[in-house]
């Protein structure tokens, strides 16, 4: 009983994530869902690659909290717009709450949307919202475990953002093995290690990521 | 309807967290629910833990993961019992499986068991378990918004360890605003500033444990 209420809710949650991916891709906009553990640095990556981007594409975000408006604030004093959507408890963002912020911004006049999901390592990488990719944070604090206690997300994942290199000195975090079980996981999986803090490694993420978009934008002509 | 499938799960969840309580009331066996977002140091929290209260209490260990046993096979390298849950997926552990571990334990000869729970900063705290008392990890690295996001948590701990100090001059978090925020959230709260690496404030958090266990054997009598 309680599976199928599960798989119910699941397939439901696809049907309107694919009539979202197909308005956006009428519009030719690129959709980036951003995903991590509380405070591995999810706005500061976006605070980075808004800045970097602003001039090239026309960006939007959509802030995903259980409740609050920090994130957007911050977001909001770049300059860009954001809608806010609050899950009220709820410990991810679903297609149908995307669906609404959606129909918040004005899709005709943006290239990009990004999507700062809740802060959660499990239940994000469960639910498409429409998007072209998942990218997914690991900071270095959070130790090198991570990929075999939560495959999920670096299976689903795009590019991992190994987020917070400054620290490496002061916590017990082996990169290369953070990077060989995630790879094992995900052999597809793109890596970038950054320091949202100094900015290093940032370059070769937007570098990366500009790719993706043109790739998208000659596909959507 | 889906609003009543989840009362539903939850009103089911409350009544089998009622009867592990009863049980391990009868058996005088004290439980503590540890939750904290990915990597923030429960495993680490409790490796000093046990260590500590070794000589003086029988403890016990229900290690609580999406899948793997790392933990389980750090906290087995302590001597103590050791009941690995894998939740095949679910992000917090529930009382059903709860009671399924307590199965797996001779409750005659345990005073204390701590549980491990499922690295999630939010459905954990939804969910009881049958324990005396929660306590939650806030790292520093995690940042000091964390209360303001996710505040359910902190609402629902008696104790809030803020693990990771010796990061404190490498990491942008404000301790007084971190503890500011708890506490207007959940004033009861008891705060212990630690660091598992160091060692430092492990003595206090330890000395406050022992008098919440020697209170409660004494109401068991």
């Amino acid at each position: 009983m309680k599976i199928t209420v599960v798989r119910n809710v699941l397939e439901a949650n696809d049907r309107i994530a694919q009539e979202n991916r197909q308005l956006l891709n009428e519009k030719g906009v690129y959709v980036l869902n951003l995903m991590s553990s509380p405070g591995a640095g999810k706005t500061s990556l976006l605070e980075k690659t808004v800045s970097a981007l602003a001039d090239r594409f026309r960006l939007a975000v959509i802030e995903g909290d259980i409740q609050d408006t920090l994130d957007a604030d911050r977001i909001a004093a770049l300059g860009v717009p954001v809608v806010q959507i609050n899950t009220q408890g709820a410990c991810h963002l679903d297609a149908n709450m995307t669906k609404e912020a959606l129909g918040a911004l004005d899709l005709e006049l943006i290239d990009i949307i990004f999507i700062e999901n809740v802060g959660n390592l499990v239940c994000p990488a469960e639910f498409v919202v429409g998007e072209n990719i998942k990218v997914m944070i690991l900071s270095t604090p959070e130790g090198a475990d991570k990929p075999s206690k939560y495959p999920l997300m670096f299976k689903e994942s795009a590019a991992l953002i190994i987020n917070k290199v400054d620290l490496l000195p002061y916590v017990d975090f082996d990169l290369e093995m953070a990077k060989k079980r995630a790879l094992a996981l995900n052999p597809e999986l793109r890596i970038f290690e950054v320091s949202c803090k100094t900015g290093s490694g940032i370059d070769d993420w937007i570098r990366w990521l500009t790719l993706q978009v043109e790739l998208f934008q000659r596909d959507a002509r």
